[in-house]
């Protein structure tokens, strides 16, 4: 137990992206009732990431929060919208050399896809113990692996996760949703204090979704989209996609199948704020990994 | 049929909420292939009606659009912001004075409730009796008669109704709900071809969902919801409510009861757009009424 090194600061930040109600209504409500998210081993800081894009009901004013956290941006003086600004506000507040420095983030958002309760973690052994925990405690828990570091809020420590719960319409509460995100977030926490407290929580494996590649809409050379995911393909995150499966359906009522070689799980079908992005979905491939 | 008032010029129109993806691109896909909504005895123009809102992903740029068209405002010269500008011009080209008056005014939205397919239609007896030819050939279809004359687009002239599709986030397509949208304008072009041809499509009765009145989420004194909708409640549009039921739940998960004495039949249950309205859902009365 005392060789471990312990987590004294955690921070829960919702409405990085403004129009995602459940974090940001969740943060909220912390706010009013901090004693929800009070542990005994550690200090517990939560926090609307992005006030003006809430307000505003925007996911953000002039730039997504959530790819601001690149340390050359966060260093270049040069770059000043809304979003940078906070960002460098946020990362000298609680960054690894900022006034008061977290060990453990965690980031809430919400999605237009039917992701369930997700876990975006990276490849930290911390981070893949924890996911293999509450995974093993709640099977409907699913843990996205990003293999593309995009220096999102979370990567303000190197110990954090990004939630992610939907299907949920942007600018609305779905009141599971927002149950199961809080749900999340306090087996969260208890995991933290357990782990402070010295508890062997070790699950074996986990089953995780990797990041392969994204899929956009087929598009003109105006870049305007030319069809739709298909009916078959909507809602069915983390479900095989075989080769030849329907993936769009082009506004003529055409259907355009998956033409890759391998078995893959789509993720983020459909997210609203991955159009302009160039996103229709991920693939990943799903692995069982030994944890350590 | 020489009696008759037949149609001569059919207005078709999506976007005039610029997030509610479903109508614009049905619109831009109609601009391109003319035919589809092409019929024998009457001309069709289809037009994106708010194409600022649309570019912008926005529901409005200054005002909700669907709410400019009173008489008193089109006549107010004071009235500048973009959208009365537009319901001007919209109302100078194609309104009963206008350029091009038209005959018929279809309006497509999509809405996050789970509206399925519904018609939103007024008393004219015309608008009725297509309501209920239309109800008639599809069981899915649902009526929606809004007492509160809000002076929409399609009050442009007296024969119209508004076709709202859901659930479906804004700022997505989702192709099922394409399909109907699509699916329903060709049936109501279809049944005006007929109309003109002299056809007798009388339907005996129709059931339409007449509206009552608008239920607020629970608010603080600053306005701020302390409630979501209730799970039992969510998606539940146009079932029966009964007294006690649960309609919403606190952020501390205290259930609050509908405190009404009769039945009612709520719509538009967490349309996103309409929290900003005051309106958690609408309370409808189920009735079954005569066509003449």
């Amino acid at each position: 137990m005392k060789e471990r090194h312990s987590i004294a600061q955690v921070l829960i930040v919702g409405g990085t992206h403004g129009n995602e109600w459940t974090g940001a209504y969740l943060v909220q409500k912390w706010q009013q009732h901090p004693e929800f998210v009070r542990r005994s081993t550690f200090e517990t800081t939560v926090f609307l990431s992005n006030p003006m894009a809430f307000s505003l009901n925007k996911r953000y004013v002039e730039r997504d929060l959530n790819r601001c956290f690149h340390v050359a941006d966060l260093n270049n003086p040069a770059l000043s919208s809304y979003e940078d600004q906070l960002a460098k506000t946020i990362a000298q507040t609680f960054g690894q050399s900022g006034k008061t420095p977290v060990d453990w983030v965690m980031d809430l958002h919400s999605t237009t896809a039917n992701m369930g309760q997700t876990l975006i973690v990276d490849q930290h052994p911390f981070n893949l113990r924890l996911a293999a925990h509450l995974a093993s405690q709640n099977p409907d828990v699913r843990v996205y692996q990003s293999s593309v570091v995009q220096r999102g809020l979370r990567t303000l420590c190197p110990l954090n996760c990004t939630i992610e719960v939907g299907a949920v319409a942007q600018s609305t509460l779905h009141a599971d949703r927002f149950q199961q995100t809080e749900a999340l977030t306090y087996a969260i926490l208890d995991y933290l204090d357990r782990y402070n407290q010295g508890e062997d929580l070790l699950t074996q494996s986990l089953t995780v979704y990797r990041h392969l590649r994204s899929i956009d809409y087929p598009r003109n050379q105006a870049g305007e989209i030319q069809a739709m995911i298909h009916p078959k393909l909507q809602f069915q995150d983390y479900q095989p996609l075989h080769p030849g499966d329907p993936i769009f359906l082009t506004f003529d009522q055409e259907t355009i199948p998956y033409q890759g070689e391998a078995v893959v799980y789509p993720v983020f079908i459909n997210e609203a704020a991955y159009y302009e992005q160039g996103v229709a979905f991920h693939l990943t491939e799903k692995q069982e990994i030994s944890i350590e």
